[in-house]
Parts: C-alpha cells; sequence; structure tokens
C-alpha cells in the first residue's frame, strides 16, 4: 500500500507525474529559519507541531534549527516521530484506551513522551499502565482557554486535575496544555491579540493557583502559526506548537498584519502539482486534482502560477478551473501550481514530498505519519 | 508508511482501535447483491466504479455476482486493481501526460484495459504510446451529458472524434462514456429521471449518428448509484458504472424515492469507528476522528448508534459531538459508528477496511489504491 514517488531526484519540476506534493525548499528554510530566529535567544522553546508535516525529516529539520522536540496529535504520528529519529515528543491530546495506552507507555520507554488529559479517570489509566509498564509518566493538564473542545476549566478545575496526576504514584505532573485553537483563523491582528490576551489570563491564573498549592509547570505550552508572537512574549507560556508556519495556506493567507494589510510573515512552501487533463471549451479546463489530492474543509485551493484562473469545485479526483478569459494560457498537459486550502488534511493524503530548488527535484521525503490515526 | 491494521480477525467491535473503517458485511453483501439482481436477465452489465473502494477483494467481489470488471479514474487504481487480480479494467477518464500514458500502456499489454479521451491531441498521443508497445488500445469517447466537467459535446464533435480514434492506426474506437455526474444528487426521483431522461436523447443522438457513418459502440456507459435505474432501462447504455451503492453515505442518504419518502434502495454499510476522548462539560464530547478520518466535503457524519447526538464540527484529529441533552449515554472510552457524509474521499484516508459480522471482525481488507493519485 505504499505508493510509488511521483518523482526521480534530479527530475526537472516539468516532469513530476501528478497530482504530488511539492516543496519549495528555499521559501520551506526561509520559514523554518525565521520562526527559529523569532525566539532565538528568549526562554520560549519551540516544539513544533507534527500533524502539520507527519515527516520525521522535517521535524529533525526544525530541531537542527533549536527545536526542543515535536508536539504529535495521536500515538501513531508519535510512534512514526521516535521511530524517525525525533527523542523528545509531546502528544498534545488524551490517549484514551487500552490498546493506545500500552502503546503509549511502550514508546515512553524508548524516548522522552508527554501526554495531555482532561479526566480524572483517565489519569488513573494513564497511572495503571505506567504502572505496568514500570515509568514515571509525566502529565499536562489540558485546559480549554477558549478554543471550546477538549480540556478542563482554567482555575480550580485545572488544579485539582494537576493534583490528582501529582498524587497518582507513577505519574508526574508537567505542566499546562493551552491551546487556543479557535484563535488562530481569526482574520484582525487585534481579534487574535485579544484572543490569547485571555488565554494568557487564565493560563497565568491557573499557573499561580497551582504554585500556591506547590505545583510548578515544566510545560505552558500552546500557539500555533497564526498567534504565536502573543504566546511568545507572555512570559506565561514556555513552549511554542506552531505548526503550518513551515507551509502556509490559503486560509492562514487571510489573516491580517497589524496594519490591515494581508499578513506575509511566513510564504507559501507547499503545493499540489496539478496537470490540466481536459480542456472542453473556452469557459474552464479541468486538472487531476480534485477531493482525494487536496482537502477543501477550509476553502479551495489557488492556482499559483496563473492569477486569472480560479480553481472553483472539487469532486472526487477532478478540479474545475474557471479560465474567466479565453486566452488565458492554460493547455492540456499543462501542469499547475495549487496552494492547497487547509495544509495539514492536504499532507495526509500523500505519502511523498517532492522537495524542489531551482525547479530541479532535490529531495524525496517520506511522510511517514500518512494515514496514522490511531 | 504502511499503517497497521486497527483489529485482529475475531475481535469483538468494541476491541477494534479507532479511527478505523468498518464495512457491516451483511448490509454490504445485501447492496451487492441488490444490483446484482437488478440488472441480472437484462442486456445492462455492471462495471462498478472502484474509485469507491479502491480494494480488489471488493472489485472481485462484485465480479464473482455477474459485473464485467471494474472502473477506475486514475492509472494508479487500475494498477492495483489489475495486480490485484481484476483483468478487465475500465479507466473512465482521460490519462494525459508521457509517464502515466507509458504505465497504461503497459497495464493494457497485461489485462483487457479501456481508456477516455475528449481531445484529440491526447488521441494522437494515445496512438502514439500504443504503437510503442506494441498493443491495439480501445478508446470510448467521452461526452458531456449534463455534468459540465470533462468530455466534448455531443453529436458532431462526438463524431468527429470517434472518427480521429477510428483512423488511428493502433487504437480502436470503443464506444462512449456517458456520465451524467450531477444528476446522482439531485434530491427528487424527478429531477434525477429527467436529467438522465436528457442524457440518454443525448447518448441516442450521437449513437445514430456514428451508426450512420459505421461507426458501433463497443460499450455504452455511465450511471451511478443515484440513478442507475433510468440508464439501465435505457436500452442506450449497455454498461452500468456505479459505485457508492456498496456503502452509501449521509450525502445519498439524503436522495428520494418516487413517492417523496427517503431513498433506502441500499443499506449503510460503511462506518467510522470513532472514541470519545473527552467530555469536558454536559454539552459535548470530543471524539477522535475529525478532517483526517473522514471528509466533510459534502456534508458531516452523522452518529448512527445514538440518534440524539450531531455531530457538529470537525477539526484536523477532532470531532465535537453536541449531546442536545445532558442525559445522552456518550462517556469517555465509548466507541461511536459514523457514519460518513461522503464515502469515496473517506475511504481515501484508510489503509484496512474492518470487514465484521455479528460484531466479530471476520476481514482485514487492504484499500490496495488508496492514495492512487497518480
Amino acid at each position: 500500500m505504499t505508493t510509488r514517488p511521483p518523482a526521480d531526484i534530479g527530475m526537472a519540476l516539468e516532469e513530476v507525474d501528478t497530482p504530488a506534493l511539492l516543496i519549495d525548499l528555499d521559501a520551506f528554510e526561509r520559514n523554518l529559519q525565521h520562526l527559529a530566529a523569532a525566539v532565538a535567544g528568549s526562554s520560549v522553546r519551540l516544539r513544533p507541531h507534527a500533524k502539520t508535516h507527519k515527516c520525521a525529516v522535517i521535524a529533525r529539520r526544525q530541531m537542527a534549527l533549536g527545536a526542543v522536540g515535536a508536539c504529535c496529535q495521536k500515538v501513531g504520528e508519535a510512534e512514526a516521530m521516535v521511530y524517525g529519529g525525533v527523542s523528545n515528543v509531546l502528544v498534545s491530546n488524551q490517549v484514551v484506551g487500552a490498546a493506545k495506552l500500552k502503546r503509549l507507555a511502550a514508546l515512553a520507554q524508548q524516548a522522552q513522551i508527554y501526554v495531555c488529559a482532561d479526566d480524572a479517570g483517565n489519569v488513573g489509566d494513564l497511572n495503571e499502565v505506567a504502572a505496568a509498564y514500570k515509568i514515571e509518566l509525566p502529565v499536562l493538564v489540558e485546559i480549554d482557554v477558549g478554543a471550546n473542545r477538549c480540556g478542563v476549566q482554567p482555575g480550580e478545575s485545572a488544579l485539582s486535575l494537576a493534583q490528582h496526576i501529582d498524587q497518582a504514584p507513577c505519574l508526574r505532573f508537567a505542566g499546562l496544555q493551552a491551546y487556543q485553537g479557535r484563535a488562530q483563523h481569526l482574520r484582525s491582528f487585534e481579534e487574535r491579540r485579544q484572543a490569547i490576551g485571555q488565554a494568557v489570563e487564565q493560563v497565568q491564573h491557573t499557573t499561580n493557583l497551582m504554585s500556591q498549592h506547590g505545583l510548578e509547570c515544566e510545560l505552558v505550552t500552546g500557539a500555533g502559526s497564526g498567534t504565536y508572537s502573543f504566546e511568545a512574549a507572555s512570559h506565561v507560556y514556555n513552549e511554542l506548537q506552531a505548526g503550518s508556519y513551515i507551509f502556509m495556506d490559503v486560509d492562514y493567507g487571510k489573516n491580517l498584519a497589524a496594519d490591515g494589510t494581508p499578513w506575509r510573515e511566513f510564504e507559501h512552501s507547499l503545493f499540489v502539482y496539478a496537470t490540466v487533463m481536459s480542456r472542453p471549451n473556452n469557459e474552464w479546463a479541468v486538472v487531476d486534482a480534485g477531493l482525494k489530492a487536496l482537502s477543501v474543509d477550509s476553502g479551495l485551493p489557488q492556482v499559483a502560477d496563473v492569477p486569472q484562473a480560479e480553481y472553483a469545485s472539487a469532486s472526487d479526483e477532478h478540479g474545475k478551473v474557471l479560465l474567466h478569459d479565453p486566452d488565458t494560457p492554460v493547455r492540456i498537459g499543462d501542469k499547475l501550481r495549487l496552494i492547497p486550502g487547509h495544509c495539514d488534511p492536504t499532507v495526509n493524503l500523500y505519502d511523498w514530498y517532492v522537495g524542489l530548488r531551482n525547479n530541479r527535484v532535490e529531495a524525496l521525503w517520506p511522510i511517514v505519519a500518512r494515514g496514522a490515526g490511531h
């Protein structure tokens, strides 16, 4: 079930088969370096989220630039990262169910693994499996700072769960998971600033309360690509989980900077490469990348190199591209770069990255955690 | 990059790890038998679409019940089907680009392969590669019968392209591809009937014209699960490409029957199995199946077994389930079956089907064409 790569090393871009997932390596490396430089010298560490890239090569590149490790959402992702050379992983999520708990504990015998909890019963299960595997497992309390998804409430509820962890013989209370996911795509700078301002207050209140009860947070972790600068400046968070900054996507491209202009701190470095397979008339072309080649949950992709061409609808294996002008230079056999609407679920459709520099294939990186859902 | 199966043979349903893609084998087999019986004894053959299931085991089951072969959208899918024992494949799509054309021709040396075209230049490329591989390649003309996607116009344009194919020394004109994709999800029976009525007229006009010019159609192929009965009764189509009927999904579940009641000719047999991983309050639960475990392009999934629970939003790895009643029996660790919004792109996220009968795992079928996009 491993698909063949759509390219060979040294190939020209135009020879790459489609659909393919391309990385513009120059832009990608600038993104990596920019965020690394932004936190260098501060007390805030990067632990970029591997759910974006699912690729151990990329996680190790991030660590080579100073990242302390990786975040993962799934035990399967964490396994793929550890076996790919990433020695320090935070599972920024709850792990529920006997089969997964065993795998988590076994993995924690092989690498530094942190996990989150938001339920006392789950803490009991974590302690039980840690005992069975003879490990001390560090556990963070997840608090809901506005994402309205998982997590206990900040303050007393969080303290209570932290004490529960602290009292479990095979667990170690390791801090707070406080990710404000909803804030990442608030379009205006001021909205994002305010949302993270509120999250910071809730985190501060919670860490103060814990401190009064003798519980110190080794990690206070959160932040995404859209808000990282606020968490970094908060003096409360000490780790950042940004993931999408390495690639960007159409959705993130809609965020605005402080001055109201489009936010362009990071560059689009990820593209779906598609071939024009039909040009039935002067109104539209059809490309070979549809719902199985890109995720449309956060909007449609953009055609990168032909501004007047509009990717207007997706079916399972086809994308319909409106030309808006009969002279739009889009012919059968042409290959187009599409900027994905949403990078993370798009990456999860592919087994390989095709890394390009100066229009030549320089790297083929396996997406080792593709499909690692359980 | 091959993920481990989330289950073992003989396991109880409740032990299956999540997210997992389940098949209710009894319902699935009833669906297969129902469509096979509906065309048995008629002159219409089934060639079910493998883009739905991407699984050679299922394609062979369909053939064991009378299907003449399979349809595929991609050369990679066709390779996976042929190498999995399916000896007769229609690539119901254009194949563009040197790399894919070579693979198509090589595959046609190993099995009966048909392909579609809607462009004279592409016909020239098909002829060239057929010559290089010393094969005679059967090519269908794709006509646009209302899907407004690929295909030449019915009538003269189709005739002209058919003549072009007929005159190419290494190609054989093999008929018409005439799939009305837009009609499948028109909600009322009458709308679907009318849309296919128009398609049938266009096909009839085209085949008559071709016949007058000495060109006979070996295959006249189209139809999906939502309209198959109209094409089957048309006396014009001789092959049906329905795919989704084996599984169904929430979107197809919204179609109406002739009497205005919900259309229930086929049963839901495909489910995403998910674990409740967080119950932060009495309003909602969070399950471990989000955008990487199910496709939301055609709407959100439905919770199969807890009617009052509503899958209300999906993020990358999470699904938020509104309880609507504090007594809704959904606890951390519970496993829920979700009916996918859209079956085809959901299947493409998984490497394994977990086949269940009487709540026991009976089969683990590899989804061999998962990700076979190119």
